[in-house]
């Protein structure tokens, strides 16, 4: 027997990897509950019955792609290096909010998958929600206004403060009331400090 | 024919305004969905057939309810002629804060299923918090600090604050992560200044 050497082989892994992207590029557009296993196939050019080897049904596929979505926004919120705390609050915000522009349809039906019924998922977003406030506290080092006040209590407010800043991002998106983003992302990280800081 | 005065005959509108009162004092221990025409017949002590007259079905029950509990939150949060505009919001605060305590199990419920897929509970809920972020604006002539900031922007602003005070009062009712009733209140309060004032 001879290898192809033309053709890429791809692992289990890379594939399901390959098809987990798909799935996150179509929530871009879809609301979770037309993603459909026969839409991915039908964009991945491979058969239905492949596509339930890789994910067991519907939902396990819906749980993935959420999963990495929620992957996705916590890579591109991550901390820049910026010297200035309130500027890399800021920056972070920002990479939220063009994220959620980008993928309007797909995270809105999202929060409401997960405020809604299902478990499963409600579970997954809210603990990206807490990942994302605990970031507030991760580099406390650099950030002279809100260091040492890392309590329990502070991170209570900082996760309430997530809830502020997607239903704001959310409403802007819908209509920016006069509002330019840069606007938006300075009253947002303002009233961060007042919550932590008090 | 001779009429009863021993008994107190009520409209019909005052039936069925009793029949909510009953419906609401059961949302306060159980989830909307547990809240069936036969649960309010017992309480009520009346047929469902009679019920079935007042509310078409159990759908109608639930929003009517719902509109219900919304009313009672905005009537138990108005202005109490404070002259300190910060004692007086804190003092709104406090309210819903104390009316989500008692309420505990059916105002979660209600925030889900407003979340999740009911679009008329979803449009009565958003009317009422932005009935509530309204009244940030409505005695401005008291409010010093807040005078002359009322805008589209910051009503975008006083209306995405309500979902982080939703959020944090949830998360506090949880667990309280040593933040006292008054602290609570006090971030609250200062994060809608930082917002609408900047």
């Amino acid at each position: 027997m001879t290898s192809t050497p033309s053709r890429v082989r791809m692992s289990p892994q890379q594939r399901r990897d390959q098809l987990l992207e798909i799935g996150v590029r179509l929530l871009r557009t879809h609301p979770l509950d037309e993603l459909s296993i026969e839409l991915l196939a039908e964009e991945a050019g491979i058969s239905r019955g492949l596509l339930y080897h890789y994910f067991g049904n519907k939902q396990d596929f819906h749980v993935a792609v959420v999963r990495r979505a929620v992957q996705d926004i916590y890579a591109i919120t991550a901390p820049q290096d910026l010297d200035d705390p309130m500027a890399q609050l800021e920056a972070s915000l920002g990479a939220y909010l063009d994220y959620v522009v980008e993928n309007h349809a797909g995270y809105v039906s999202l929060v409401r998958a997960a405020a809604g019924g299902n478990d499963e998922l409600r579970e997954i977003y809210q603990a990206s929600r807490r990942a994302l406030s605990d970031r507030v506290f991760e580099r406390a080092d650099g950030l002279h206004d809100l260091a040492a006040i890392d309590t329990p209590a502070t991170r209570l407010l900082a996760e309430g403060w997530t809830a502020l800043v997607e239903s704001s991002v959310l409403a802007w998106i819908e209509d920016p009331a006069g509002l330019s983003r840069d606007e938006l992302l300075a009253r947002l990280a303002g009233a961060l400090v007042a919550l932590i800081v008090g």
